[in-house]
C-alpha cells in the first residue's frame, strides 16, 4: 500500500484552507514538528510545542494565521490548527477495503434484511431478525444479538457484542470488546437476598457516535438508554441503564456513569469521573479527571473534586488531618471567638 | 411475539399480593409512572417520584398499602414495592427460546460432559473435560476452558470467556466479555525484573450469581477466588486472586478488589471503590461510591473517602491548601497554646 | 494430569537454592503456611504470616537465612523468599501441551508468515500479512488484524483482539479480552461538532511483557504507544494513545493513562490510578492506590493522593469542611496576625 502524495496547495483545496508561500511543495506525510522530516507536513496547536517550529525538518506546518507570521517555511493557514490537522490526517490515513458480502464461516439467523454492499466477516453470529444498513462493516467474532438494527455506514470492529434489540445510528464506529444492551444492574432487596429485576428496556445510539473499546453500555430497565448523536466515548467507559448522553458531548477512558444519569449536550467529561447515579448535568459542562459527581450540576463550568499528588510521606500526614477538619473548622472558630472576646474587652479597658 | 396480558386479579395471585379497587383491569405493560399509558402497571418505591401518582394514566400501581390510602386507581399492595415491581417485570420479560443442542458450527473438546437440553450457540469453543449442566445455555463466541464446569439453568452471553478449572454453580448468569479464571498479578521482583508467579488456585463461582458485562474474575495464587451464592456484580469490576466476596453482597460497576480481599456477606459496594489489597471487610458494610478502603472495616457502618464537586477554581484553592493540612492543624494547636498562655497571664494579672 | 514430585534436594538444584535439613523429604505440591499438608512446601514472605510457622503441616519452607535459624522442619534458603516461591511454583505449573498447526475452524488471510510449531486455535482470525513466531499459542476466538506480528513463545489466551500493525515481540502473554491498536481518543471540536482525529500511528508491545484481561491499549495518533521490555500490566487498565511505559514497570488494575504519558522504568504504579495525560513520570517511582497524577513528576519517590476510609457521618461532616478550606487557611493567618499584634502591644506595653 504506497502512501499518498499531495502538493501543499492540493491540500489547501481539499480541506478548504489558504497556502502561505510555495504551494508546489510535496507532502508525503504527517508527523508532529519534532519529528517530522522532509515531505512531511506538520501543525502547530499547543503553544507548549511553538519553540519546535524553528528547528523543524518539516516541509510545511498547519497553523493559525497569527503564528504563521514569522514561519519562513510554507504554511496551511487554519484558525483551527487541530481541527486542520485533522483533515490533512485524513488524507493520510489508510483506507482498508474490506471484502463485501458475509464471510461463509458467519452465522446469519432467519428474517435478516442485510444490505447489498455490507462486509460481515469470518465468524460473525448475526442472530435472527437483524438489520444491517449498506456500506456497514461487522469485524471479525462480532455478535448481533436478535432484533437489533445497524446503520448505513457502521463500522464495527473485532469482537464486538451487540444483545438484543440494540438500534444503531448511520456513521457509528465501535471498537472492539464493545458491550451494548447488557442487563442494567437492577436488583431488589427481598428479605436478605437480591431478585433480579428484568431489564425490558433497549438501547439507542444516534448517528455519528464512536464508542472506545471495552466499554460498555447497558439497556434500559423500562425504556431506553440513550446515546445522542455526535457523543464521543472512549475506552473502558461504563454506562448504567437508562443513562442519556447529550449530542456531541465527550467522554473520556475509564469514566462510570451510573443508572438513569442525565449529562447534556456539548459537555466534555474527562477520565475516571465518578457518576453517581440518578443526576442531572446540564448542557455545557466540563468535568475534570477522577472528579465524584454526587449531585445534580445546573450551571455550566468546570467542576472537580478529589486531592492533588504528594510526596506519599506528606500526603498521609495531610489526609490523617483531613479527618479531623470539621474539629479543626469548629477550633478556628472557637479562636476568633475568644479572641474577639479578648480584644473586645481590651478595648473596652480603654 | 406478542406481550403477555393479564388482570390485576391474576397479577396479584401469581406474585403473592393483595388488589385494592378493580382486580379486574386488564395490564399488559409495565412503565414508570410518568411514561405509563392506559393498560400499564406501574410502581411507588421512592417518594421523589411521589408526585407523579396523581396525574400518572397507569392503570394500577404497586405500591404500599401506606401510599395507597389516597390512591383512586387500582392498587397492588406491596409492603416492599421495588420487590413487587421486580416480580411483576418479571411477567412482561420476553423469555427467548433458545434451540437446544450444540450448534453445528461450536468445537468441542474431548471428554465433555454436555446435558441434553443445553445450548451450545455457534462459534463456542467447549475445550476438554468441560461439564455442562442442564439447561444451560452458552452464547455465541464463548469460550470455556479445559476442565471447566458450569451447572445447571446458567446462562452466559456472547463472548464470555471462562479459563480452565472454572467451577460455576446452577442458575449464574455472565453477561459479555467476562473473563473469569485468568491470572492474577502475581510477580516477584528478582534484581530489578519481575519474574511471573504460576497462578494455580482456580476459581468457584456459587449459585445464582450475576455477573456484568466486562468484568474480570483472576484465578487464585494458591487456593481459589471464591464468589459466593447470591452475590451480584455490575459491569466492569476487577476481582483480583484469591479475593473472597460473601453471600448476597453487591458490587456496584468499575470497583477494583485487589488480590486476597475478603469482603463479608450482605454488603453494599457501590461504583468505583477501590480495595488496597489483604484487607477484610465485616458482613453488612456498606461502601460508598469511590471510596478508597486501604485497611480492614471491622464494625458494619457506611463507609466513604474522598472530597466533594465544587467549581473548578475553588477547587483547586482548597486542594492547594489540603497539602497544607498538617501545617493548618499544627498552627491551631499554636494558636491556642498562645491564647490560653495570654488569657491565663490576664487572668493571673488579676 | 499427574502432578510432578521431588526431593527439597532436587527442587534447590532446579532453583540454585540450599537446602537447610534434610534434602531427601519429598514434595508434591505448593500452598500457604497455613493451608499446607504434609507433602507441601509452603514460603515464608511477609512476616504477618511468621505466626504460621510453628504450626504449618508443610513438609519444607521457603524462607530467609535469617527466618530460617529457629526453623525445626526443613527448608530451603532463599534470601528472597518471594522469588524463591515464584521459582517452585513455576514446577508444579500444569504446562498444557497445545496441539501444534492451524485449527480448521481458523480462517487465515493472504500472505501470512506463520511459523511450524504455532498453535492456532479454533475459530481465530488472523487477517493478510500476519506473521507468527515460533512457539507461540493462539488462543480461541481471538482476532490479529492485517499486518500484525507476533514474536516467538508467546501466548494469547482466548479472545484478545489486536487491530492492524501491532508489534509484538517475544515472550509476551496476552489475557483475554485485551484489545491492543484500537484509535486512540483524538477529537477536535470544530464549532461544537467532534472531528475524528485518524489515529495513524501504531503499537509496540516489547518482549517479556504481561498484559491483563481486558485491558485496552490505544494506537498511536502519530507515532507509536510503547510498552517497553518486562512490563507487567494488571487487568482492565487503560492505555491511551503515545503512552510510553518504560521497562520493568508494573502497574495494577484499573488504572487509566491518559495519552501521550511517559511512564519511566523500574516503576510501580497502584490499581486505580489517574494519569491525566502528557506528563511525564521518572524512574523508579511508586505510585500508591485511586492516586490523581495531574502534574509531572521528577524526583523518585512514593507519591499519593485522595482521602481515607471514615464512617460516612464523619466523613461527610469533613468532606463539607473541605469547600471551605482555603477560607480556613485564611482565617488561621488573620488569628495569627491580630494574636501577634495583640501579644507585640502587650509587650510594647512593657
Amino acid at each position: 500500500m504506497s502512501l499518498p502524495r499531495y502538493t501543499l496547495g492540493e491540500i489547501a483545496d481539499l480541506i478548504g484552507s489558504t497556502v502561505q508561500g510555495d504551494s508546489t511543495v510535496p507532502v508525503c506525510g504527517i508527523a508532529p514538528l519534532e519529528l517530522a522530516k522532509a515531505g512531511d507536513i506538520s501543525f502547530l496547536d499547543n503553544q507548549k510545542y511553538r519553540k519546535f517550529l524553528e528547528t523543524t525538518q518539516a516541509s510545511a506546518v498547519i497553523l493559525s494565521s497569527q503564528d504563521a507570521k514569522l514561519l519562513s517555511i510554507p504554511a496551511l493557514i487554519c484558525e483551527n490548527p487541530y481541527v486542520g490537522y485533522a483533515k490533512v490526517a485524513n488524507l493520510f490515513n489508510p483506507k482498508f477495503e474490506y471484502e463485501q458480502g458475509i464471510h461463509p464461516t458467519a452465522v446469519i439467523g432467519d428474517g435478516c434484511n442485510i444490505a447489498e454492499n455490507v462486509s460481515v466477516s469470518a465468524h460473525c453470529v448475526i442472530e435472527n431478525d437483524v438489520t444491517i444498513g449498506a456500506g456497514s462493516y461487522i469485524g471479525p467474532g462480532s455478535v448481533i444479538g436478535r432484533g437489533s438494527s445497524i446503520g448505513e455506514h457502521c463500522h464495527l470492529w473485532a469482537n464486538v457484542t451487540l444483545y438484543h434489540g440494540v438500534k444503531i445510528g448511520h456513521k457509528v464506529i465501535i471498537h472492539s470488546g464493545v458491550v451494548i444492551g447488557s442487563d442494567g444492574f437492577g436488583i431488589a432487596n427481598d428479605e436478605g437476598k437480591w431478585l433480579k429485576v428484568p431489564q425490558l428496556g433497549g438501547v439507542i445510539i444516534e448517528d455519528d457516535v464512536e464508542i472506545g473499546a471495552n466499554t460498555a453500555i447497558d439497556r434500559g430497565a423500562m425504556g431506553d438508554t440513550l446515546i445522542e448523536e455526535g457523543v464521543k466515548l472512549d475506552n473502558q467507559i461504563q454506562v448504567g441503564h437508562n443513562v442519556r448522553i447529550g449530542a456531541y458531548t465527550a467522554v473520556a477512558g475509564c469514566t462510570g456513569i451510573s443508572g438513569s444519569t442525565k449529562i447534556g449536550k456539548h459537555c466534555r467529561i474527562s477520565g475516571m469521573v465518578g457518576f453517581t447515579g440518578h443526576f442531572e448535568v446540564v448542557d455545557g459542562t466540563v468535568i475534570s479527571g477522577m472528579t465524584m459527581v454526587s449531585k445534580s450540576i445546573k450551571t455550566p463550568g468546570i467542576y472537580s473534586s478529589g486531592t492533588v499528588l504528594e510526596p506519599h510521606h506528606k500526603w498521609r500526614k495531610n489526609a490523617v488531618r483531613f479527618r479531623h477538619l470539621d474539629d479543626m473548622a469548629k477550633r478556628i472558630t472557637e479562636l476568633e471567638h475568644q479572641l474577639k472576646n479578648l480584644t473586645g474587652a481590651e478595648n473596652s479597658d480603654e
